[in-house]
């Protein structure tokens, strides 16, 4: 980890904090935000923790031109003890020095940035709502801030982490929620952006999902940008189905993220030795699964929402009813086994759970 | 057109001016800028022309985030007479409308965009340079504001104009340029947002682009997304063969941008009665016609550039020469006659050029 010192220019007034038990996601900000710039000639540097402040750039600046820019989201989480949880931080660190790659986004130290965040929850830690299904998300992210016009990795970059309180991702909660299969629009395809958090991914992802909006769906899933055959991801989620007492999931192939909250469900159905199988798997399998009564559940996976039972699936004019459009037993144990790790009621056999220091250590 | 009132706050003191006849491209900005914001509940306000100046936002604003933003390129001339010209600059406000539909941002009025721009250009008239090659170049541009960290399209949105005078868009001028075929990564595929005018594509193609730049190629020219077989366009050009004759140019497919420049030369070339075909077009078929010697020219052509010579293809490990490095007649042809209709020296049988009136009339 490189040795910086991190600036604090803390505000002495701080905000009115919205009712944490009406929290609504993403809409309110906390007292402070940390920064770090970088530039061709000194790379990464003055890291700060200072109060949450607005952005103020050249309108030439190349992230309103070429949307060079990536970003993570991970949750802090406050146990009955008071302790500041993280859940496995370090993989959203080194998935964002993935985007960065493809980005063409100079590298951040995964350690530095991850000591940075831990300081700045310990001075927001007041922030950390404790409700049921409440959580302080983050959002780590790097803007491309050189003023000029032409298509080129830009020289300068500004790194925020800023944290937002938040309630349910979906006003449905842990409730199924029904999402429609899309037909004409493409999310990503090999050789594309599809598996770096960036957002010209989300830019292009707006209009499916409008459209399945106005038709009563609250996402769309995702097939792939070849043959529109074969399944992806939702929204902001990976998504899993129970057939006949197996799971599968769509593997890896370039075009859909490696979300953290599906990794980790990989890992607990191995340790459950329940069946799990990641692979290419077509829309057609899935409804002839429906057919034959053997989809048993279906649920998306991501930090924001953690598991989101799907009730039913729209595809090609047919309704495909799961569970009777009820949360089944796996998504709930899921679900359950998932945020008890995360907010320290449960035991947590992997290690995934990090304790943040209580004290700010500006190495 | 709706009838707003132009707000105007000009600067009493201007910025020194770079030296016209060494100008780049894209680094000097002008001395004031258009602005417009909107909201869910007003619409469309507040349009003014002020100094130019920078964006403040909320850290959490959309753009930073998901992306949603479209942009345009175009540019102005001085003929010798003084006059300011335009080049069918109402094709790139219905551009511009076509990727507002595509990215779910609220659509601007065409013609007051174009009213707007022009009354800018009026107090900016000063900084058009004129020198053989130079332009300013236009770059009116909407980002969305909203402070809001969920996928969901805007509630308000800021649409700015900025002018940068500028030489030319590649160091190479009108001389060839060597392009790389990329054969990895993929610009855009269809169902995606291939034919809008919007951030995340360029920020994508910045990775193949960068790749291509080490090994002393200037640009990437993009294969299909399905298949990587059939010629799409390269980095910000679209692009046309002549082949025994025949000028061939990809058709539009709903992955490739409907190109201002490529549309005046498809309509050039049926004026001059040279055979003129939109297709379908695979990299194979242009080796075996370079293998044949019946590939006489290539070139790419959009706003910034105008035409652009292709030199040198490679691919799959092969150097196609085109025209021994040399700029062909017909693309030199090309290039005088668009940017004689552009700077008005040569006549315009199209109507194609836009004389901008002398005074600011403020509606
Ligand atoms: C496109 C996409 N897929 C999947 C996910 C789930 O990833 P994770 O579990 O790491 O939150 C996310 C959200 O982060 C996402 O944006
Ligand atoms: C991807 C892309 N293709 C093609 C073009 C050429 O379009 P135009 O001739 O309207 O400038 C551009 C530039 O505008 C572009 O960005």
């Amino acid at each position: 980890m490189r040795d910086y010192q991190i600036d604090m220019h803390l505000n002495t007034e701080r905000k009115q904090k919205p009712a944490f038990d009406q929290l609504q996601f993403g809409r309110n900000f906390t007292d402070h935000m940390f920064i770090m710039d970088y530039s061709s000639e000194e790379g990464w540097y003055d890291p700060r923790i200072v109060p949450y402040q607005p952005v103020t750039l050249d309108p030439a600046a190349m992230i309103f031109h070429y949307g060079q820019t990536v970003f993570e989201g991970l949750k802090a989480y406050l146990s009955k003890e008071q302790q500041i949880l993280l859940f496995r931080p370090s993989k959203n660190m080194a998935r964002l020095n993935r985007s960065n790659e493809r980005l063409c986004i100079p590298k951040i130290d995964e350690a530095f940035a991850l000591h940075a965040l831990k300081q700045l929850l310990i001075v927001e830690k007041d922030w950390i709502p404790t409700s049921e299904g409440t959580s302080l998300y983050i959002r780590p992210f790097i803007i491309s801030t050189e003023p000029y016009i032409g298509v080129a990795p830009s020289n300068s970059y500004r790194f925020m982490i800023i944290l937002s309180p938040v309630g349910a991702y979906y006003k449905e909660g842990i409730n199924p929620v029904k999402i429609s299969v899309e037909q004409e629009y493409v999310r990503a395809v090999q050789g594309g952006t599809g598996n770096a958090k960036t957002a010209g991914n989300y830019a292009g992802s707006l209009k499916a999902q409008e459209m399945a909006n106005v038709d009563g769906y609250s996402q769309v899933l995702w097939l792939d940008g070849k043959e529109k055959k074969y399944i992806e991801e939702v929204g902001s989620m990976n998504v899993f189905f129970k057939i006949k007492g197996e799971v599968i999931t769509p593997a890896l192939n370039g075009s859909i993220l490696d979300g953290v909250t599906r990794d980790s469900i990989i890992q607990l159905l191995n340790y459950w030795n329940l069946p799990l199988v990641e692979k290419k798997i077509s829309m057609e399998e899935i409804d002839q699964a429906h057919k034959d009564g053997h989809l048993e559940e279906a649920f998306g996976t991501g930090t924001a929402a953690v598991i989101s039972p799907i009730g039913e699936l729209f595809w090609k004019g047919e309704k495909l009813s799961i569970n009777n459009g009820e949360t089944g037993p796996l998504s709930r144990k899921l679900y359950e086994t998932i945020t008890g790790i995360q907010t320290g009621t449960l035991e947590d056999p992997f290690g995934w759970r990090i304790e943040v220091a209580s004290e700010v250590v500006n190495n």
